[in-house]
């Protein structure tokens, strides 16, 4: 692993790393906040995962997360969306698909099984390369994230009962394998068998019987994929119905931009810092 | 004018807005964080003057103004740091002159004296702009900046007495006319006699009997420009020399990057704020 940079920043250290992935089959770049008390021994680690088109550096920059990480020190580590490179599939021109659009899945059709495994990436190596390196305290982990992101957090964290304290979003698309953003992408990584879709589709696992404690949802109602990509009602019908408690947050005037995202960011830090004690 | 985009943040509204500018003679474009309180009516204007090779934008999508500013009531308003286009003459590859880099004065030579006249647009045409059509108390207004921007707004309030509430700089360029990085755009943009440097270099200035009520400075000790480029040390004697009270705080470990100025970005605000009402 490489050292890209690290600056220090409100009394911690914000690194960005680079390493060779065995899931991805290519190079993979993270950030990483340590907050000021990871000198003193673990903190507990909540991972932000990016939407479309994102790498590790846009939250980095735009997410404003450094000042509520500190006060409440709790690490934050910022993964890309997608395996990366030259060799890596990709289509450039569509942006719902290939590099950065890895929806955080294993890809199954073969022409994207060896690169796009950012599921496997996320729960497993990234994990086993982080435990040993820094000061973290991995039986206390948290997860949330941006629509493609946020989608990601929630699909995560209800396939593995347990391994995550709290889940969090910030306007998460509900049900990709319906969404016309998503579809597509949700075809080329896992093939035409619909039904292969479910275990990455948050609306779906929770009609299929996987639970959550409970979820904190974030949503602008001015945001431009509102009604076609994110619906978060679906979202808020499969909780119900499932007695998953919920608390969906509909903010006035808020669009699909960092600009909600960092308005947000230090409610959703508190929020799951309170459940990593 | 036009309005490229607004975006509710942090209750407030962050926009970005393009003109045609008389002074630069040229397009320009400028970021306007209002916040919340402008809704009941005009509030104070706090004005940040970016480093070089930055736009409107840097500082917009790192500096982490806005909440500080909506707990405040304060507007902060980010120009650019040059005229911009393909007709203002540039170095392109030269990233301390040109494009990128106007240095906040008006330029003399007459290769640059159409272009370059940022201290005029700063100081007389933006805020002809803005007053009128943004709830702006135009007799409110304070300036901050980051290093060539720490030094502009320095330079730009000491020559102009009770224009500015207060001043206060992130890592200010202390003596660009003695620089490595600065001598040669200011030998470019103002000439070669260095007599008239002196209007646009704060410690000269200062010892040329120009007076602030008081500045504050943050620093970080990490800064790899901190001995060549920067040089607060020369700042703190021509302050000290003049009876101007100086408060440096030297930060251990930081760099010159948004990393360091978002961390000491609520500081400011909530020192230029308490000095705007």
């Amino acid at each position: 692993m490489e050292t890209v940079s690290t600056s220090k920043s409100f009394g911690g250290i914000q690194g960005v790393y680079r390493h060779e992935s065995r899931e991805c089959a290519s190079e993979m770049t993270f950030a990483l906040y340590l907050p000021p008390q990871a000198e003193d021994g673990p903190v507990p680690l909540l991972w932000y995962l990016s939407g479309l088109t994102c790498t590790h550096q846009n939250v980095m920059d735009k997410g404003e997360y450094r000042r509520a990480a500190a006060e409440h020190g709790v690490a934050v580590i910022c993964p890309d969306t997608s395996p990366r490179g030259a060799d890596v599939p990709d289509e450039p021109d569509n942006w719902q698909f290939g590099q950065g659009a890895g929806f955080y899945v294993d890809a199954t059709e073969p022409a994207f099984a060896r690169n796009y495994r950012m599921a496997s990436y996320i729960i497993s190596e990234l994990p086993e390369l982080l435990a040993g390196r820094f000061p973290l305290d991995m039986n206390r982990q948290s997860i949330f994230g941006h629509s493609m992101g946020g989608h990601g957090a929630i699909t995560l964290a209800l396939k593995r009962p347990g391994r995550f304290r709290s889940v969090s979003a910030f306007a998460p698309i509900a049900q990709p394998s319906t969404a016309g953003w998503s579809r597509t992408a949700f075809e080329k990584y896992l093939g035409q068998d619909e039904q292969a879709w479910r275990a990455y589709d948050a609306t779906h696992l929770i009609e299929d019987g996987f639970r959550l404690p409970e979820l904190l949802v974030d949503q602008g109602d001015a945001d431009g994929f509102l009604d076609d990509g994110l619906r978060p009602w679906l979202l808020e019908e499969a909780c119900k119905a499932a007695g998953i408690p919920l608390t969906l947050n509909m903010r006035a005037g808020y669009d699909h931009s960092y600009f909600f995202i960092s308005t947000f960011m230090a409610d959703h830090i508190a929020w799951h810092a309170e459940r990593l004690k």
